[in-house]
Protein backbone atom coordinates (compact mmCIF):
# COMPACT_ATOMS: atom_id res chain seq x y z
CA UNK A 1 0.00 0.00 0.00
CA UNK A 2 1.30 3.69 -0.79
CA UNK A 3 2.60 5.61 2.02
CA UNK A 4 2.94 9.20 2.52
CA UNK A 5 5.67 10.15 4.44
CA UNK A 6 6.11 13.38 6.15
CA UNK A 7 10.11 14.67 6.79
CA UNK A 8 11.13 17.67 9.15
CA UNK A 9 14.53 18.71 7.64
CA UNK A 10 17.07 21.20 8.76
CA UNK A 11 19.73 22.04 7.05
CA UNK A 12 22.73 24.71 7.45
CA UNK A 13 22.40 26.17 3.81
CA UNK A 14 25.72 27.11 2.97
CA UNK A 15 27.28 24.65 0.70
CA UNK A 16 24.24 24.20 -1.49
CA UNK A 17 21.94 26.55 -3.74
CA UNK A 18 18.65 26.35 -2.59
CA UNK A 19 16.28 23.51 -1.44
CA UNK A 20 15.13 23.48 -5.06
CA UNK A 21 16.44 20.76 -7.11
CA UNK A 22 18.82 22.06 -10.21
CA UNK A 23 20.75 20.46 -12.96
CA UNK A 24 24.61 21.09 -12.06
CA UNK A 25 24.05 22.53 -8.65
CA UNK A 26 23.93 21.02 -5.13
CA UNK A 27 20.69 21.47 -3.66
CA UNK A 28 18.86 20.05 -0.54
CA UNK A 29 16.00 18.32 -2.48
CA UNK A 30 18.63 16.99 -4.74
CA UNK A 31 20.88 15.79 -2.04
CA UNK A 32 17.97 13.96 -0.47
CA UNK A 33 16.26 12.62 -3.75
CA UNK A 34 19.92 11.00 -4.25
CA UNK A 35 19.75 9.29 -0.79
CA UNK A 36 15.83 8.11 -1.36
CA UNK A 37 17.47 7.04 -4.38
CA UNK A 38 19.59 4.58 -2.46
CA UNK A 39 17.16 3.41 -0.09
CA UNK A 40 14.10 2.98 -2.39
CA UNK A 41 16.43 1.76 -5.50
CA UNK A 42 14.21 3.82 -7.40
CA UNK A 43 13.46 7.29 -8.26
CA UNK A 44 11.38 9.08 -5.27
CA UNK A 45 10.14 12.88 -5.97
CA UNK A 46 9.84 14.67 -2.36
CA UNK A 47 7.81 18.08 -2.41
CA UNK A 48 9.39 20.80 -0.07
CA UNK A 49 7.12 23.36 1.49
CA UNK A 50 9.56 26.49 1.04
CA UNK A 51 11.80 26.78 -2.01
CA UNK A 52 14.58 28.17 0.42
CA UNK A 53 17.39 30.38 -2.04
CA UNK A 54 21.16 29.33 -1.52
CA UNK A 55 22.77 30.08 1.95
CA UNK A 56 19.35 30.30 3.45
CA UNK A 57 18.77 27.61 6.07
CA UNK A 58 16.38 25.60 8.06
CA UNK A 59 15.11 24.14 10.86
CA UNK A 60 12.14 23.48 10.41
CA UNK A 61 11.88 22.64 6.53
CA UNK A 62 8.98 19.57 5.71
CA UNK A 63 9.03 17.95 2.52
CA UNK A 64 6.86 14.54 1.45
CA UNK A 65 7.21 11.81 -0.63
CA UNK A 66 5.34 8.67 -1.33
CA UNK A 67 6.17 5.14 -1.49
CA UNK A 68 5.09 1.70 -1.98
CA UNK A 69 7.91 -0.36 0.56
CA UNK A 70 7.65 -2.21 4.02
CA UNK A 71 9.84 0.26 5.57
CA UNK A 72 9.03 2.27 8.68
CA UNK A 73 9.12 6.03 8.99
CA UNK A 74 12.14 5.91 11.53
CA UNK A 75 14.07 3.38 9.46
CA UNK A 76 13.97 6.12 6.77
CA UNK A 77 14.91 8.40 9.37
CA UNK A 78 17.89 6.53 10.42
CA UNK A 79 18.89 5.65 6.67
CA UNK A 80 18.43 9.29 5.56
CA UNK A 81 20.82 10.72 8.57
CA UNK A 82 23.74 7.77 7.52
CA UNK A 83 23.16 8.82 3.78
CA UNK A 84 22.78 12.65 3.78
CA UNK A 85 25.90 14.92 4.13
CA UNK A 86 26.57 16.21 7.38
CA UNK A 87 25.04 19.83 7.07
CA UNK A 88 21.68 18.41 6.35
CA UNK A 89 19.95 16.24 8.63
CA UNK A 90 16.24 14.39 9.21
CA UNK A 91 14.87 15.88 12.66
CA UNK A 92 12.05 13.36 11.97
CA UNK A 93 9.81 10.98 9.63
CA UNK A 94 6.40 9.96 10.23
CA UNK A 95 3.96 8.30 7.80
CA UNK A 96 0.68 11.23 7.36
CA UNK A 97 -2.77 10.93 5.25
CA UNK A 98 -2.53 10.61 1.55
CA UNK A 99 -3.71 13.84 1.00
CA UNK A 100 -1.04 16.13 2.51
CA UNK A 101 1.16 17.74 0.46
CA UNK A 102 4.29 19.60 2.43
CA UNK A 103 3.11 23.00 0.13
CA UNK A 104 -0.54 22.92 -0.45
CA UNK A 105 -1.43 21.65 2.58
CA UNK A 106 0.77 24.64 4.99
CA UNK A 107 -0.84 27.14 6.92
CA UNK A 108 2.10 29.14 7.73
CA UNK A 109 5.25 29.29 7.99
CA UNK A 110 7.47 31.03 10.40
CA UNK A 111 11.07 32.83 9.48
CA UNK A 112 13.84 34.28 11.37
CA UNK A 113 16.36 36.89 10.46
CA UNK A 114 19.22 37.03 12.33
CA UNK A 115 21.64 40.18 12.51
CA UNK A 116 24.68 40.58 14.76
CA UNK A 117 24.86 44.36 15.45
CA UNK A 118 28.34 44.99 17.10
CA UNK A 119 31.59 45.86 16.42
CA UNK A 120 33.18 42.82 15.53
CA UNK A 121 31.78 40.04 13.71
CA UNK A 122 31.64 35.87 15.58
CA UNK A 123 33.40 33.20 13.84
CA UNK A 124 31.21 30.43 14.83
CA UNK A 125 27.92 32.47 13.86
CA UNK A 126 29.14 33.73 10.85
CA UNK A 127 27.44 31.91 8.23
CA UNK A 128 23.89 32.14 10.04
CA UNK A 129 23.88 36.18 11.07
CA UNK A 130 24.10 39.22 8.92
CA UNK A 131 27.07 40.84 10.78
CA UNK A 132 25.94 44.75 10.86
CA UNK A 133 28.23 46.91 13.07
CA UNK A 134 26.36 50.45 12.88
CA UNK A 135 24.07 51.09 16.07
CA UNK A 136 20.28 50.13 15.19
CA UNK A 137 17.59 51.77 17.21
CA UNK A 138 15.56 47.81 17.99
CA UNK A 139 12.91 49.62 19.66
CA UNK A 140 11.88 51.62 16.73
CA UNK A 141 12.52 48.48 14.32
CA UNK A 142 9.84 47.17 16.52
CA UNK A 143 7.35 49.60 15.77
CA UNK A 144 8.49 49.46 11.57
CA UNK A 145 7.44 45.76 12.04
CA UNK A 146 4.10 46.47 12.92
CA UNK A 147 3.50 47.99 9.49
CA UNK A 148 3.82 44.94 7.85
CA UNK A 149 0.98 42.70 10.04
CA UNK A 150 -2.30 41.94 7.92
CA UNK A 151 -2.80 41.39 4.68
CA UNK A 152 -1.27 43.60 2.58
CA UNK A 153 -0.07 43.87 -1.29
CA UNK A 154 3.93 43.26 -0.88
CA UNK A 155 4.73 44.40 -4.41
CA UNK A 156 7.65 46.36 -3.12
CA UNK A 157 9.19 43.88 -0.97
CA UNK A 158 9.36 40.45 -3.70
CA UNK A 159 12.57 40.24 -6.20
CA UNK A 160 11.21 42.38 -9.04
CA UNK A 161 12.06 39.47 -11.13
CA UNK A 162 9.97 37.08 -9.64
CA UNK A 163 6.22 36.80 -11.87
CA UNK A 164 3.86 35.62 -8.84
CA UNK A 165 0.01 35.60 -9.77
CA UNK A 166 -0.64 37.61 -6.60
CA UNK A 167 1.55 39.68 -4.32
CA UNK A 168 -0.96 40.03 -1.46
CA UNK A 169 -0.08 37.89 1.52
CA UNK A 170 -0.92 38.10 5.15
CA UNK A 171 1.62 38.15 7.93
CA UNK A 172 0.04 36.73 10.91
CA UNK A 173 3.13 38.10 13.47
CA UNK A 174 5.96 40.17 12.90
CA UNK A 175 8.51 41.50 15.74
CA UNK A 176 12.43 41.59 16.42
CA UNK A 177 13.98 41.14 19.94
CA UNK A 178 17.83 42.18 21.07
CA UNK A 179 19.89 38.69 22.94
CA UNK A 180 22.89 39.87 23.88
CA UNK A 181 24.30 41.36 20.69
CA UNK A 182 21.81 39.73 18.42
CA UNK A 183 18.70 40.96 16.87
CA UNK A 184 16.63 38.16 16.18
CA UNK A 185 13.48 38.98 13.71
CA UNK A 186 10.57 36.63 13.45
CA UNK A 187 7.67 36.26 11.08
CA UNK A 188 4.83 34.28 10.47
CA UNK A 189 2.83 34.35 7.23
CA UNK A 190 0.65 32.31 4.90
CA UNK A 191 3.17 32.50 2.63
CA UNK A 192 6.39 34.71 1.45
CA UNK A 193 7.27 36.30 -1.97
CA UNK A 194 10.95 36.06 -3.31
CA UNK A 195 13.13 37.30 -1.53
CA UNK A 196 10.29 38.99 0.64
CA UNK A 197 11.95 38.26 4.06
CA UNK A 198 15.63 39.35 2.81
CA UNK A 199 14.32 43.05 1.51
CA UNK A 200 11.44 43.72 4.11
CA UNK A 201 14.73 43.26 7.01
CA UNK A 202 16.98 45.55 4.69
CA UNK A 203 13.88 47.95 5.13
CA UNK A 204 13.93 47.52 8.93
CA UNK A 205 17.11 47.89 9.20
CA UNK A 206 17.03 51.42 7.53
CA UNK A 207 14.39 52.50 10.01
CA UNK A 208 16.72 51.05 12.72
CA UNK A 209 19.13 53.47 11.61
CA UNK A 210 16.70 56.15 11.84
CA UNK A 211 17.25 56.96 7.68
CA UNK A 212 13.69 55.75 6.52
CA UNK A 213 10.75 56.74 9.07
CA UNK A 214 7.72 54.70 10.09
CA UNK A 215 5.85 57.41 7.50
CA UNK A 216 8.66 56.05 4.79
CA UNK A 217 8.11 52.21 5.25
CA UNK A 218 4.18 53.01 4.64
CA UNK A 219 4.80 55.03 1.50
CA UNK A 220 7.34 52.03 0.45
CA UNK A 221 4.18 49.91 0.83
CA UNK A 222 1.57 52.18 -0.81
CA UNK A 223 4.26 52.66 -3.77
CA UNK A 224 4.05 48.79 -4.82
CA UNK A 225 7.43 49.50 -6.45
CA UNK A 226 10.46 47.18 -5.26
CA UNK A 227 12.78 50.33 -6.36
CA UNK A 228 11.77 52.06 -3.13
CA UNK A 229 11.92 49.44 -0.80
CA UNK A 230 15.92 48.49 1.26
CA UNK A 231 18.58 46.29 0.02
CA UNK A 232 17.73 42.94 0.06
CA UNK A 233 20.57 41.79 3.22
CA UNK A 234 22.51 38.29 2.49
CA UNK A 235 20.64 35.05 2.58
CA UNK A 236 23.06 33.61 5.63
CA UNK A 237 20.79 35.23 8.27
CA UNK A 238 17.72 33.58 7.00
CA UNK A 239 16.27 30.74 8.80
CA UNK A 240 13.01 28.74 8.22
CA UNK A 241 11.86 27.79 11.47
CA UNK A 242 8.84 25.94 11.37
CA UNK A 243 6.15 25.36 8.85
CA UNK A 244 2.07 24.99 10.38
CA UNK A 245 -0.79 22.44 8.95
CA UNK B 1 58.33 53.18 23.18
CA UNK B 2 57.73 49.29 22.85
CA UNK B 3 54.43 48.46 23.40
CA UNK B 4 52.64 44.67 24.37
CA UNK B 5 49.33 43.74 22.87
CA UNK B 6 47.14 41.06 24.54
CA UNK B 7 44.70 40.06 22.01
CA UNK B 8 41.46 37.54 22.93
CA UNK B 9 40.95 35.12 19.95
CA UNK B 10 37.83 33.22 18.82
CA UNK B 11 38.05 30.77 16.01
CA UNK B 12 36.19 27.94 14.64
CA UNK B 13 39.04 25.69 14.66
CA UNK B 14 37.53 23.13 11.94
CA UNK B 15 39.59 24.20 8.87
CA UNK B 16 43.02 24.71 10.72
CA UNK B 17 45.86 22.47 11.87
CA UNK B 18 45.36 23.99 15.13
CA UNK B 19 46.74 26.75 16.97
CA UNK B 20 50.50 26.99 16.44
CA UNK B 21 52.28 27.92 13.25
CA UNK B 22 53.63 25.10 11.10
CA UNK B 23 55.28 25.07 8.01
CA UNK B 24 52.98 24.37 4.69
CA UNK B 25 49.61 23.85 6.95
CA UNK B 26 46.77 26.88 7.84
CA UNK B 27 47.23 27.38 11.29
CA UNK B 28 45.21 30.23 13.52
CA UNK B 29 48.80 31.41 14.63
CA UNK B 30 50.25 31.89 11.01
CA UNK B 31 46.93 33.62 9.52
CA UNK B 32 46.94 36.11 12.85
CA UNK B 33 50.65 36.95 11.98
CA UNK B 34 50.52 37.04 8.30
CA UNK B 35 47.89 39.92 9.03
CA UNK B 36 50.04 41.72 11.63
CA UNK B 37 52.75 41.22 8.94
CA UNK B 38 50.64 43.56 6.61
CA UNK B 39 49.61 45.90 9.44
CA UNK B 40 53.00 46.34 10.55
CA UNK B 41 55.09 45.82 7.85
CA UNK B 42 57.43 43.74 9.49
CA UNK B 43 57.64 40.53 11.26
CA UNK B 44 55.45 40.31 14.37
CA UNK B 45 55.75 37.17 16.27
CA UNK B 46 52.75 36.25 19.36
CA UNK B 47 52.88 34.31 21.92
CA UNK B 48 49.30 32.16 22.43
CA UNK B 49 48.35 30.71 26.04
CA UNK B 50 47.23 27.45 24.69
CA UNK B 51 48.34 25.36 21.33
CA UNK B 52 44.93 24.44 20.71
CA UNK B 53 45.05 21.12 18.22
CA UNK B 54 43.55 20.81 14.74
CA UNK B 55 39.56 21.07 14.82
CA UNK B 56 39.88 22.56 18.48
CA UNK B 57 37.62 25.69 18.71
CA UNK B 58 38.64 28.45 21.08
CA UNK B 59 35.89 31.29 22.22
CA UNK B 60 38.78 32.88 24.34
CA UNK B 61 42.36 32.23 23.15
CA UNK B 62 44.70 34.79 24.62
CA UNK B 63 48.06 35.89 22.61
CA UNK B 64 50.52 38.73 22.94
CA UNK B 65 52.98 40.35 20.77
CA UNK B 66 55.57 43.47 21.14
CA UNK B 67 55.88 46.30 18.76
CA UNK B 68 57.09 49.87 18.30
CA UNK B 69 54.39 51.63 16.17
CA UNK B 70 52.24 54.45 17.44
CA UNK B 71 49.07 52.44 16.52
CA UNK B 72 46.44 51.69 18.99
CA UNK B 73 45.17 48.45 20.66
CA UNK B 74 41.80 49.26 18.82
CA UNK B 75 43.53 50.26 15.27
CA UNK B 76 45.20 46.99 15.93
CA UNK B 77 41.84 45.21 16.43
CA UNK B 78 39.78 46.56 13.50
CA UNK B 79 42.83 45.69 11.17
CA UNK B 80 43.52 42.15 12.43
CA UNK B 81 39.44 41.97 11.89
CA UNK B 82 39.28 43.07 8.36
CA UNK B 83 42.33 41.03 7.33
CA UNK B 84 41.76 37.59 8.88
CA UNK B 85 39.42 35.28 7.49
CA UNK B 86 35.88 34.86 8.98
CA UNK B 87 36.33 31.80 11.02
CA UNK B 88 39.15 33.84 12.88
CA UNK B 89 37.87 37.10 15.26
CA UNK B 90 39.65 39.22 17.39
CA UNK B 91 37.40 39.84 20.30
CA UNK B 92 39.41 42.45 22.13
CA UNK B 93 42.80 44.06 22.01
CA UNK B 94 44.41 46.45 24.62
CA UNK B 95 47.77 46.99 25.98
CA UNK B 96 49.57 45.12 29.11
CA UNK B 97 52.27 45.74 30.86
CA UNK B 98 55.85 44.76 29.51
CA UNK B 99 55.97 41.49 31.31
CA UNK B 100 52.74 40.19 30.50
CA UNK B 101 53.09 36.95 28.94
CA UNK B 102 50.08 35.04 27.44
CA UNK B 103 51.23 31.69 27.99
CA UNK B 104 53.39 31.62 31.14
CA UNK B 105 51.27 34.25 32.78
CA UNK B 106 48.19 32.45 33.22
CA UNK B 107 46.71 31.28 36.17
CA UNK B 108 44.52 28.88 34.69
CA UNK B 109 42.43 27.52 31.26
CA UNK B 110 38.89 26.16 30.94
CA UNK B 111 37.81 24.46 28.61
CA UNK B 112 34.61 22.84 27.42
CA UNK B 113 33.55 19.55 25.95
CA UNK B 114 30.16 19.33 24.52
CA UNK B 115 28.52 16.32 23.31
CA UNK B 116 25.11 15.91 21.59
CA UNK B 117 23.42 13.13 22.78
CA UNK B 118 20.52 12.49 20.92
CA UNK B 119 19.57 9.88 18.03
CA UNK B 120 20.15 12.41 15.26
CA UNK B 121 22.89 14.91 14.58
CA UNK B 122 22.69 18.84 14.40
CA UNK B 123 23.03 20.32 10.94
CA UNK B 124 24.59 23.51 12.71
CA UNK B 125 26.36 22.10 15.51
CA UNK B 126 28.12 19.89 13.52
CA UNK B 127 31.55 21.01 14.04
CA UNK B 128 31.17 21.85 17.74
CA UNK B 129 29.69 19.17 19.54
CA UNK B 130 30.52 15.19 19.51
CA UNK B 131 27.51 13.75 17.99
CA UNK B 132 27.07 10.34 20.19
CA UNK B 133 23.39 8.45 19.89
CA UNK B 134 23.56 5.92 23.09
CA UNK B 135 22.18 6.84 26.25
CA UNK B 136 24.63 8.68 29.02
CA UNK B 137 23.81 8.54 32.49
CA UNK B 138 24.56 12.12 33.46
CA UNK B 139 24.67 11.72 36.88
CA UNK B 140 27.03 9.26 37.18
CA UNK B 141 29.17 11.41 34.49
CA UNK B 142 28.78 14.19 37.16
CA UNK B 143 30.25 11.93 39.96
CA UNK B 144 32.80 10.52 37.59
CA UNK B 145 33.85 14.39 37.28
CA UNK B 146 34.99 14.66 41.07
CA UNK B 147 38.00 12.01 40.82
CA UNK B 148 39.67 14.51 38.25
CA UNK B 149 39.60 17.13 40.95
CA UNK B 150 42.88 18.33 42.48
CA UNK B 151 46.78 17.76 42.10
CA UNK B 152 46.73 14.66 40.18
CA UNK B 153 49.10 12.81 38.03
CA UNK B 154 48.14 12.53 34.86
CA UNK B 155 50.17 10.17 32.89
CA UNK B 156 47.11 7.82 31.83
CA UNK B 157 45.16 10.65 30.26
CA UNK B 158 47.91 12.30 28.02
CA UNK B 159 48.37 11.55 24.38
CA UNK B 160 51.31 8.79 24.74
CA UNK B 161 53.91 10.26 21.91
CA UNK B 162 53.88 13.47 24.00
CA UNK B 163 57.36 13.83 26.61
CA UNK B 164 56.40 16.67 29.47
CA UNK B 165 58.71 17.03 31.85
CA UNK B 166 56.05 16.63 34.51
CA UNK B 167 52.52 15.05 33.99
CA UNK B 168 51.03 16.48 37.24
CA UNK B 169 48.51 18.88 36.96
CA UNK B 170 45.70 20.69 39.00
CA UNK B 171 42.18 20.41 38.17
CA UNK B 172 40.27 23.39 39.93
CA UNK B 173 37.03 22.82 38.69
CA UNK B 174 35.15 19.97 36.63
CA UNK B 175 31.77 19.31 36.08
CA UNK B 176 28.99 18.08 33.63
CA UNK B 177 25.39 19.45 33.01
CA UNK B 178 22.86 18.79 30.89
CA UNK B 179 21.02 21.39 28.37
CA UNK B 180 18.43 19.72 26.34
CA UNK B 181 20.28 17.58 24.20
CA UNK B 182 23.47 18.59 25.12
CA UNK B 183 25.56 17.11 27.71
CA UNK B 184 28.39 20.16 28.37
CA UNK B 185 31.37 19.24 30.62
CA UNK B 186 33.46 22.06 31.80
CA UNK B 187 37.18 21.95 33.28
CA UNK B 188 39.31 24.69 35.06
CA UNK B 189 43.43 23.78 35.68
CA UNK B 190 46.22 25.20 35.30
CA UNK B 191 47.14 23.42 32.78
CA UNK B 192 46.58 20.46 30.41
CA UNK B 193 48.63 17.71 28.78
CA UNK B 194 48.69 17.00 25.50
CA UNK B 195 44.74 15.59 24.60
CA UNK B 196 44.18 15.13 27.94
CA UNK B 197 40.64 16.73 28.30
CA UNK B 198 40.29 14.57 25.06
CA UNK B 199 41.05 11.50 26.93
CA UNK B 200 39.34 12.00 30.12
CA UNK B 201 36.05 13.27 28.15
CA UNK B 202 36.46 9.36 26.38
CA UNK B 203 36.65 8.13 30.14
CA UNK B 204 34.09 9.92 31.24
CA UNK B 205 32.00 8.97 28.58
CA UNK B 206 32.91 5.34 29.57
CA UNK B 207 31.72 5.87 32.91
CA UNK B 208 28.41 7.58 31.74
CA UNK B 209 27.50 4.50 29.40
CA UNK B 210 27.97 2.23 32.84
CA UNK B 211 31.04 0.58 31.30
CA UNK B 212 33.48 1.58 33.53
CA UNK B 213 32.76 2.62 37.32
CA UNK B 214 34.37 5.48 39.61
CA UNK B 215 36.58 2.54 40.83
CA UNK B 216 37.83 1.74 38.03
CA UNK B 217 38.48 5.52 36.84
CA UNK B 218 40.62 5.65 40.36
CA UNK B 219 42.08 2.69 39.14
CA UNK B 220 43.53 4.08 35.67
CA UNK B 221 44.64 7.44 37.17
CA UNK B 222 46.66 5.41 39.58
CA UNK B 223 48.02 2.66 36.74
CA UNK B 224 49.67 5.76 34.80
CA UNK B 225 49.82 4.15 31.75
CA UNK B 226 47.18 5.60 28.86
CA UNK B 227 46.37 2.44 27.85
CA UNK B 228 44.05 1.87 30.75
CA UNK B 229 42.16 4.98 30.00
CA UNK B 230 39.06 5.55 27.35
CA UNK B 231 39.40 6.97 23.68
CA UNK B 232 40.67 10.44 22.82
CA UNK B 233 37.02 12.17 21.42
CA UNK B 234 37.41 13.92 18.22
CA UNK B 235 38.81 17.41 18.54
CA UNK B 236 35.55 19.31 17.07
CA UNK B 237 33.71 18.97 20.80
CA UNK B 238 36.61 21.12 22.21
CA UNK B 239 36.60 24.49 22.72
CA UNK B 240 38.78 26.58 25.47
CA UNK B 241 36.55 28.92 26.40
CA UNK B 242 38.75 31.40 28.86
CA UNK B 243 42.44 32.04 30.35
CA UNK B 244 42.43 33.45 33.67
CA UNK B 245 45.41 35.60 34.60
Amino acid sequence: MEQNVKIIIEYDGTAYHGFQIQPEHNTIQGEIEKSLLKIFKEPVKIYGAGRTDAGVHARGQVANFKHSKSIKPEEIQRALNSLLPDDIVIKRAETVSPDFHARFSAKSRIYQYKILNRSYSDAFMRNFVYFYKYPLDIEYMKEACKIFLGTKDFTSFRASSDEERSNVRTVFCFDCFKKEDLIIAEIEADGFLHNMVRIVMGTILQAGRRKKSIKDLEAIMEAKNRERAGPTLPPGGLTLMEVKY
